[in-house]
Parts: C-alpha cells; sequence; structure tokens
C-alpha cells in the first residue's frame, strides 16, 4: 500500500536522485479531500469550427466557479461566458523569451463541430499554445459526438480520431495530468454537468485515457439541478448497496457513497463479519453479513432491502484464484466464475423481478483489465471480467425502460493489501506501467463509481471506464 | 530488421545461456512458406453445450486435410467427422506418469451454445486438459456468437466472457502460440472458411490476442468455393492496388498479394520510382509513380484503372513526423493526418463514385497499435490513425449494399527499417512487450490483409485487427 519509491522521487534528495539518473519521477496526485475546494483556477477554453457545446460548457463552469479564458480558437466563448456571468479572458500563449505564463488547471476542447480530417487541425493549434500552460494534475477534456451518430463516414472518421490525439495527450503531458474524451449524442447536451464536473475534479485523479459516452437519458433526466441542489450530497436520501464492503475497494466504496449522503448497506461474507461492521458502524451504514455465492442469498437480500428499497447497487465482491489453466483446479474456475460472475446475475434478477432496485437506480460492476486485455494464469478471472463487460453491455438497453444504468469500473493497478503482496517486480512493473507512473488508491475506484451512480448521469450507460492511470496495458 | 537476440537465444549456446538466467526464449515462428504444406497435423476438437458450429468446422477441417481428435466435450463431433470423411480419433491427456501424448497443432473450442456463465465451466475442462498438447506455434481458435446478437443478457455475458479467456489462454501459452475469438453471426456460418484457414494457417503467426466478427456477407457470398476453386490463388484474375508499395510493409502486401494470384498495382511517390519500378517488375505488377497527397492524384488513379477497375484497394501508405505537440510544427501535423488519412478518404470517394472499384470489392487500410493506445510524440499520427478506426467503421454500413468491405489492420512492432532506426532500448522493449517476444515482419501484415482481401471474407467488414504478437499495449 506504501509506495516507497514515489515518496523518495517527492522528497528534496530522492528529486536530485532522481533527476541526475533519468528515472521516472511520479507525481503525487491531487486527490478530492473535503476540506478543500474542489475547483479552483483557470479552465482554458479551445474550439474547433462550429463548437455546439460551449453553451453547456458554460453553464458547468459558471456552476463550480472556475475563471475562464479562451483560446483564440474558441472566440464564441467570450459572449457566451458573459452571458452566463463566468469571469473570463483570452488565453496568452506563453512568452519564449521569458517563458512565464499564468498555469490553468484544465484545457477543455470543444470538437463537436467537427466535420472532417483537415478540421482536426484546430486541435493541434489549441494544445500546440496551451499544453505547456497546463499545471500539473490538470486536466485534459476533449468533448465531442459519438462517430456512430455522425451523418456521414467523414465526420465519423474525424470524430473516431479524438481518441487518437487524446490519449496520445494523455502519454505525453504526464505531470499528473488526466486527459479524457467525452462523447455527447446530440440533444444529450443537458446531461453532462455530473460527467464534466467528475473529470475536471480531483476525484478523477487516476481516471485517464478514457473515452466517455453520455446518451439521452433514457426517461429524460429525471432530477433537474438547480442551484438548490447539493452537488457535494448527490446521494442524500438514497441507498446504496455495495458487497464484498468489508475492506479495500469495498470499503473505500462504501465511504465515498456515505460522504456523497447514502444510506449504505455493506454485505460480506460472514468471516469478514467484524471489519463489516466496523466499516459500517463508522459511516452509520447497515451491515450485512451474507455470502453472495450462497443460493439463497439474493432473496435474502431483496428481503432484507425490501420495504425501503434500493436507488443504488455497487457489484465490487469478488476473489482471485490465479493458476495456468493446466495447473487450474475445476473447484477455482468454479468459485471465481460464481462469485466474479454468475452472483452478480442472480442479484440483480431477484432485485429487478422484486422491484427492490427502483426505477432510475444505478447498478455498477467492477470488471478489471484483466477482463480487458486478459492476463497469464487469470484465465478463470478474467473470463469473469470480461463477462461482467458483457453483462453491463447487454443489460444496458433492457434497463432503459425502468431508466436504471448500469455500467463497470475496471481498475488497473491500485494499492491493496492484494497488491502489497505481489512479488517486488511485477508490483514495481505494474506500478509504472502507466502514465501516472504509480497505483491508484482504492477512493480512485470509489471516486468513479460515485460519479457513475450520481442522480446526474442518467445519460451514462451500458460502460466501461477503466481506472488505470491510463495503464499501457489493454487488448 | 534482425532480431540478434532471437537468433541467439535459438542457438544451442544461446538456449543454455537463456535458460539459466531465466532470460525469455521467444520461439523461431512458424511462417507460411510456398514450399511447405500449409495444413498438416492433427486439430483437436472441444465443444461448450449445443455446439452449433462443429458441421462448418468439419467442413473447413476436411478441406484443409488436418487430422482431427476429439475431446471428451465434443461427442458430437466423431459421427459429423466420419460424415465428412474425416480421420479422427479420441483426444487422450497427457498421461502423467510419462508425459507422453500426441503433440497437436490446433485447439478448436465450438463455444457457441454458451448461454451462462456457468456453462463456461466447458473451456475450462477442454483447455485444462488440452493446452499442454499443443505443439509450439501452435493455434487456439475459439468460436462463438457475437454477443450483441444474443437472445438475452445472460447469454451476451457469457459469450462476451469468452474474451477474456482466450485473450489470457495467449498470454500463458507463450512458445509462438497464437489464441484468437472469432465470433460467428447466425446465418454467418458458411462465410467461416476463409477466417478459419486464415486463423489455422502459419500465415497468422504474429495475429493473437484477437476478436473477430463473421457477420452474414452483404448480398450473401457471391461466390462458392467448391472442390475447384484453387485455395492457393484466391485473388486469381484480381487487380489490387497497393499503397507506398515500393519498400516494405507496402512491398511485402504487393508480394504477398501477388503471390495469391493478383495483378498489382502499386503506388509510391515519385522519389521511390525506382524501388517501387524494381518491385512490380519482379510480380510482373504495374508501378505507378504518384504522390497521394496531390489534389489531382484521385482522379488520376481512377483514370488509370479506369477500363479494368479494381477489386482490391490497400491503403498502405503513410508517414511519421514525431514530436511532442507543443514543439510539433503546424506543418508535420497538416502532412501527416493529410496523407495517413484525408487522403484515403479522397481516393475512395473517387475511386467509387467513377465505380472503378468493382461491386463486391475490398478495401483494406493499414492503421497502427498507436491508433488505439495513442503515443507519446504522436498526436498527428494517433490522430490518423484513428482516423482510420473510424473511416473503416464509418463506411462499412455505406458499402454493403455494394457487397464491398471496408477493414483496417493494425500493426505492433513490425521489423522494418523505420524500426531499426529505433533507438536500441525503445527497440528493445518494442520487441518484446507482446506474447510473441519478438517483432512481426512485414509478410504478417500482408498476409492478414490477403485474408481480408479474400473473396471469401465477404462476412468481415468494418474491422480492425491487430497485427501485433498479442502486445501488451492497448486501450
Amino acid at each position: 500500500m506504501n509506495d516507497s519509491y514515489l515518496n523518495f522521487v517527492n522528497s528534496p534528495l530522492g528529486a536530485r536522485v532522481a533527476r541526475s539518473l533519468g528515472l521516472p519521477k511520479p507525481e503525487v496526485l491531487r486527490r478530492y479531500r473535503a476540506d478543500a475546494p474542489e475547483f479552483d483556477g483557470i479552465v482554458a477554453v479551445g474550439a474547433g469550427p462550429a463548437p455546439q457545446l460551449l453553451d453547456a460548457l458554460a453553464d458547468v463552469v459558471a456552476h463550480i466557479g472556475m475563471t475562464s479564458v479562451a483560446h483564440v480558437s474558441a472566440g464564441l466563448w467570450v459572449p457566451l461566458a458573459n452571458r452566463h456571468g463566468l469571469m473570463t479572458g483570452r488565453f496568452e500563449p506563453a512568452d519564449p523569451a521569458t517563458g512565464s505564463q499564468a498555469r490553468v488547471r484544465a484545457l477543455v476542447f470543444d470538437a463537436s463541430g467537427i466535420e472532417s480530417s483537415a478540421q482536426l487541425e484546430s486541435l493541434y493549434t489549441f494544445f500546440h499554445d496551451a499544453l505547456r500552460s497546463l499545471d500539473k494534475c490538470g486536466r485534459i477534456v476533449v468533448l465531442g459526438r459519438p462517430p456512430e451518430a455522425c451523418a456521414n463516414p467523414r465526420q465519423w472518421t474525424a470524430q473516431r480520431a479524438l481518441e487518437g490525439v487524446t490519449r496520445s495527450l494523455g502519454k505525453e503531458a504526464r505531470r499528473g495530468i488526466a486527459a479524457n474524451l467525452i462523447y455527447v449524442s446530440p440533444g444529450a447536451e443537458s446531461g453532462i454537468e455530473s460527467t464534466l464536473r467528475f473529470f475536471l475534479s480531483p476525484r478523477s485523479a487516476y481516471v485517464s485515457g478514457q473515452v466517455v459516452r453520455i446518451g439521452a437519458a433514457p426517461g429524460g433526466i429525471a432530477q433537474h439541478f438547480g442551484q438548490d441542489f447539493d452537488w457535494t450530497q448527490p446521494l442524500a436520501g438514497q441507498r446504496a448497496v455495495v458487497t464484498g464492503a468489508a475492506r479495500g475497494i469495498g470499503a473505500a466504496i462504501a465511504n465515498v457513497l456515505a460522504a456523497q449522503g447514502a444510506h449504505v448497506i455493506g454485505i460480506d461474507i460472514p468471516s469478514a463479519t467484524d471489519a463489516l461492521d466496523a466499516t459500517l458502524r463508522q459511516l452509520g451504514g447497515t451491515a450485512l453479513a451474507l455470502d453472495i455465492a450462497a443460493p439463497e442469498t439474493p432473496a435474502q437480500i431483496a428481503a432484507a432491502l425490501d420495504e425501503l428499497g434500493v436507488d443504488v447497487f455497487v457489484h465490487n465482491a469478488g476473489i482471485t484464484k490465479d493458476k495456468t489453466i493446466a495447473k487450474m483446479t475445476e473447484a477455482a474456475w468454479r468459485s471465481v466464475i460464481d462469485i466474479n460472475l454468475s452472483a452478480q446475475e442472480r442479484i440483480d434478477d431477484a432485485l429487478l423481478e422484486a422491484g427492490t432496485l427502483r426505477d432510475g437506480g444505478r447498478i455498477v460492476c467492477v470488471s478489471s483489465i484483466s477482463g480487458i486485455a486478459g492476463n497469464m494464469g487469470q484465465t478463470n478471472y478474467a473470463a469473469s471480467k470480461a463477462g461482467v463487460i458483457g453483462r453491463v453491455q447487454g443489460m444496458a438497453p433492457y434497463l432503459a425502460a425502468r431508466r436504471i444504468t448500469i455500467n463497470a469500473v475496471a481498475p488497473g493497478f491500485i494499492e491493496t493489501q492484494m497488491t502489497a503482496k505481489m512479488p517486488l517486480a511485477l508490483r514495481e512493473a505494474g506500478r509504472r506501467m502507466n502514465s501516472m507512473s504509480q497505483g491508484g488508491q482504492p477512493a480512485d475506484v470509489a471516486q468513479t463509481i460515485a460519479w457513475l451512480a450520481h442522480p446526474g448521469s442518467a445519460g451514462v450507460t451500458g460502460q466501461v471506464v477503466r481506472v488505470c492511470g491510463q495503464s499501457l496495458i489493454g487488448a
């Protein structure tokens, strides 16, 4: 759990040693803290031709209280910003003579109007001018239109090209900077706030290189987020279940959901009852000691939740039993598939049939980078986690009629008791092989889940978001 | 171009040194050679419940003349194989006492009938028993149904889980073994032969960890491949254009397409005329010295091909101009986007409008692993190559009415003059960070393109196939 290399190179002596040896210097990531402002500093705005999302963006920037500057490519921004009562100015590229330049916290580029490959040049112009002005732990957000929603192949091509730009920016920006791409469906503009907030916030510290689609919310955005909506307590009055909540990532999820106002019901196996009780007691939540793999458990969960129902269900519980397939026992295959995948299916079926999970609810599943890329010695685990991706993609259209969203997070290397037990060389490789040159924290996974669980994320469904610091490893 | 480490560890002394130091030992891959049998040895067949593709599989196995053995999971295989006049027997797991066991060349598993996560256990049973029997440079092929075509979320989930199993098998099998997953749409069973042949053949030596979908061919499979079809000359009587054909991967593509019977028209820039002429003269092809970026070129290509038309167009030409975006010139951005992406669009528009590319034709584009994952210092190149992916996905539905397919290959680390100039450490990392522990050859890319260009590949469109030895790097 303790990354001593990261600590060392961020000490005065270590920084000198690392510099002289040419070693990577991972940043201490700026993460969300309740006692520090979530949003501050300057966002620099750029745009391609005919940008369509600046109005929605100005809305969000005004709400979160950041200052803005407009790059020359985003001439439309200044009058828009003025209309939204936003502090705004012009972005000034660095003076090469002095190198002096105001640092910005975020670069946001509206690429929604780009219709041809030649027009991609507007991204070059903006990031060429602005990338050096971005502060460490800053944010790059590119906004586009889903390629599959485009009117013709040329536009589809240009919008799809944004993935290559955004991922490359993440890989070259380094310094703890996260770069992500948000595709907003035509008509879904009003649904971007929860997602844009997340990607501009320190909550998304370890989420980079991701592509997220915001669709028109099934049944429309049910709630409106006016001035009286408390964005620090988006889950106030809601009930959220987290499986595997006793320790590690599950406990972090329970923590974050509770901090955002939810009453958390934590589930874990009976042998972990003490830890589960301790975790939930702290949060004023409810502990349910149940083995999710037991055949009677789905009905027991539904019964336990029946009176009050549930708004958010997080399928986090999972196990590994690693062996190459030739050496793996049938029991190891079976238990991993059953606990990590089949149990989720049985529980959802029971909750959906009984109506325990309310209409407009949220299901969030924990997949894994192994489910995307496969992994040596993890045929069982990778099958279960790839199956989770299939579950999310396959169920999303079925659940849309009930305005329920289902999404997955796929953690990369996260610092837990599990990874602390890995052999040193493997652990070091896992930590460094990503654009952040470090492992993530359980809270990084938890914050990502909280964004997906947010009532404002109604237009995000059927998706898989990696929490991996833009790991090199993929499929 | 010369991987001296691979040569060394495959020498008697080097093998001893590598073993004693625990160094990786990349296999010398078994590649296609015209003077060696393409298919020989034994294929072991396994199946999940209610397999639906064994009949189509038996057809292909009979055509290619491999012997088969049936694992206990594939009880249906024996009568089926007998009906197809196939040599067949029972697969016998290794005797743990002696370790003796017949080696097999390929493991093929029919997972098409799997409808639930619990039924995935049949994959465990087969690969647990059989993986050790697979010879080096062997093949693993898993056959399934496209998740998005499944009747319900449980089936979708289970079919999607196959990706995790197949990719993990590729990562743990090593020894030059390739593992791939083929999703066959219901009704597309008769269209699997060209694809199954490719993935069982030494032609696919460096293609691993891939997922390919075979759909019902637009307009049906136009040609039937009866006993008189010459599978060694599938492109006989066809005309194929290759851009960037003077050298490297382009020359290899020209070579392979010519070897498969096509008359090849090679295009390259005027400054490469000598090399282009030499390449094409050897193949009895036609050299066209044209700069694909010039505005008049599309019309010139269409005019040059007009009389006879063209059946296959391979967009291979591409350039890199690497720099971090802050240091990149506008000209470097523009030329990379224009040559690698916009020129393809202009040429296709001209050929499609003029009808030069015949109905039922094939377009194959060269993308890159950088277009999938992004890359430091390659915002321009990654944008162009991600755009190529968008082009393929966006144009496929438009071209279906004319029975034209469009696909992309995405090379990983390929041994060329370009990679030979890379700094040593970067080159070594690129070579080893994949399941084959080595770079690919230009011919590996060319063979993959030839499969996509095959008249039997009518059901494969809108897809991106990596030629990367299952590189660790992905998105």
